[in-house]
């Protein structure tokens, strides 16, 4: 089955989202709020979303391994976030002062994820590593910032820097070439590379942000996270962690938790708020009190946002029903999701294997990526991202899609608590359907 | 009455505040989600906001001026806002695929806002701001980005610079000075300096981003807009108004509609999400489409978010409802929160004037600020702020709080299509008894 066929068979599904889509791109760049949501033709629209299912305009159902962006570890519109919402709304939406709903949350955080001694909340993931890196620099006193090679840590000028290939292109235009100047990058899981940038610039660097597991899907090495925790503190550097994937993801508290290595700083976002907007900067006292107004004035304060939105009850309320309840449920929810994506991961391997289909599937818990390759690889960092075949990748995942299973193409999908064993079963089916379909005629 | 005074009757009114306060600074640097929201001795906690008032924890009730930041146009939970929510919030609150809501709300903005031809969403006004200045210099291949002195773009690295005095220490420690090397600030009001570094840097400058009403309540004069429009032209500079706060407030088409001048971008929050969390930038197809991802690779693309919550069906629905409201009941909207804001500031202008205290009553339409100074005089740009008495205004605006009307102390006050005569002849009369009360024995 040629792309074109899965592309028809897509556009025949999905005629109204053409229409609509055709509207967007008028008026909204590209038709998205969010460069991945797009995908060829063109993404479905959807209209309702609950459990582990979403809807789209044409009455297509699909099972969601997107779950937004990873960030509903419950599902869509959960019960109990539903109920905290809508005694909340009439109570007030937005306050712009503080809160106790605020209080209550932060308290939570700092009990919950190690290192969190103090949290400044904010708006997205993009803010939460601008101000991390920020603090560490105003603790530290030193330039130079160490990132991941394609880490992604938002949009934010500074660390929108080596994230996709290729590499030696910027990431984007309208940036100049200064003002990322002082962020390096290092390849993931070579801790050689770190004990190497540390010795070549010594006393340079501030910090290095690492995501746990790199783009949400590669699983760091234990002790690769253990020997980054140790060159650290040997060189006075913080280490951050940007857990705004892997955070109450992994383990209720992140992959601090469940790597067993504890980090200065950590960021967070998606889960936190139970599915509204928000972001957050956690960490030590020592470093997050630069933040504080009372005690530094103009020139000696690091200002942290923030923002108009930050501590709105609306995200407040849902990410306390939504943290609550992952520490009353914790053995239960965290127990099914990570054994659903044990199982699928490894159903999956088997049948690509057994197709004789070159791929790497990644992941660890309840979070997983399906990649076709060109070359058996085992996917450890992003310099391997080369050998995956992006056209073969997309044309699963559109299969996928046809078959109302819906991960955004190459972007990785994560199990909710409201995935069902059955639901699981019929990812790997479809799985199974597909490889007949695609490769019996290759 | 001294200063200790009012703040012994404020803690009196507030000891429960005081102990959640007490919790918060262990936890959250200086206890407050935005350094903004501090003010001394402490903040009262807000449990509960409708229509134009909030009620702190304590049981005190206010009649609220600050507005959530000034985004609440129509007052806190507006029935229209809550009734859209309670709808949605079982039907998905976050899809993180795109969906007809974010269409409808972009069409919206397309139609309503001058210069809008396009428009991406993202989480606050601090990415805006920042996606704002890169798509400007994408589009000019130009380095350089003029902003106003004073003016406040939020957070982000790139315009964190010459926000507040003293203007030569840096906003914020972390930021290295190569990562703000081309940002300049010029006065407001004055078109001359607009001009000269016109002149100066012939040929360098990709865009001047302005506050038409700058920090939110000293309005442009308009020769001074319809002149950096002139000058923007004749040089191909990107005028960008950063409508965050004026946008769907001073007119529907926010300053643009205002002033009948139009800029090449703007950039919106607040408002535009009906209360919950929002940014946006919008402008001409031609500077908007650098950021389409099917037109251009790696390497042409100017990057712009997004993030993982942009679009999300919440805001989409509460600013659906907003904006709605807002064009259907235009000229009474307009109207009468105009209105009350020029009575407000003409009578409380007088009553200051009467007992001959030096003061500067600021802004426009529903928009005011109110100054004690040390020297009479009319404050028309931000270099005029050093002659505000900083320690009297905070004595007024605390003394107004004692009164159950809250101001957020020398920020921006907006007054809301809830609040009521009734509410601002309260002000006005509060504004009489603080008069005697902190003058008359002076």
């Amino acid at each position: 089955m040629s792309q074109d066929e899965l592309t028809l068979r897509y556009m025949e599904r999905t005629s109204t989202s053409r229409k609509l889509y055709e509207r967007a791109v008028r008026v909204i760049p590209g038709g998205v709020s969010h460069n991945i949501r797009f995908f060829d033709p063109y993404p479905f629209y959807t209209v309702r979303a609950k459990g582990a299912y979403i809807w789209d305009v044409d009455g297509n159902k699909y099972c969601d391994y997107w779950m937004g962006h990873t960030g509903l570890i419950l599902g869509h519109s959960p019960d109990i976030v539903v109920e905290a919402l809508g005694k909340q709304i009439g109570n007030g939406t937005h306050y712009g002062t503080v809160n106790t709903l605020e209080l209550e949350l932060a308290e939570k955080v700092t009990e919950i994820v190690p290192c969190a001694e103090m949290v400044r909340f904010c708006n997205s993931g993009t803010e939460a590593t601008m101000y991390a890196v920020r603090l560490a620099r105003a603790y530290t006193k030193r330039k130079r910032i160490v990132k991941i090679t394609g880490g992604w840590h938002g949009g934010n000028t500074l660390l929108n820097k080596y994230v996709s290939l290729p590499l030696d292109k910027p990431e984007s235009t309208g940036i100049n070439f200064e003002e990322q100047m002082y962020v390096d990058a290092i390849p993931f899981n070579d801790l050689e590379a770190f004990r190497s940038i540390l010795s070549n610039k010594r006393g340079e660097i501030a910090c290095i942000i690492v995501e746990p597991m790199l783009k949400g899907c590669i699983p760091a090495d234990r002790d690769y996270l253990k020997g980054l925790r140790e060159e650290a503190s040997r060189n006075d550097v913080v280490l951050i962690f940007d857990e705004v994937i892997t955070g109450f993801r992994l383990s209720l508290g992140g992959a601090q938790e469940y790597y067993g290595v504890e980090a200065d700083m950590v960021t967070m976002g998606k889960i936190l708020g139970g599915g509204l907007p928000i972001g957050a900067v956690a960490g030590i006292s020592e470093i997050m009190e630069r933040a504080d107004p009372r005690r530094y004035g103009k020139g000696e304060l690091c200002w942290v946002g923030g923002g108009t939105f930050s501590a709105n009850p609306l995200t407040m309320v849902a990410g306390l029903a939504t943290i609550k309840f992952l520490e009353e449920n914790r053995e239960d929810v965290y127990g099914k999701i990570g054994r659903l994506g044990e199982v699928a991961r490894r159903k999956i391997d088997k049948l690509l294997e057994d197709y004789g289909v070159m791929h790497a599937v990644v992941g660890l818990e309840s979070l997983l990526n399906i990649f076709l390759t060109n070359k058996c690889i085992d996917i450890r960092r992003y310099e391997d991202f080369e050998y995956i075949d992006h056209k073969l990748t997309q044309r699963f995942y559109k299969a996928l899609i046809l078959r109302g299973v819906f991960f955004l193409p190459e972007h990785t999908g994560a199990i909710s608590y409201a995935h069902s064993d059955e639901d699981i079963n019929h990812l790997i089916l479809s799985v199974e359907e597909i490889l007949v379909e695609l490769f019996r005629r290759c």
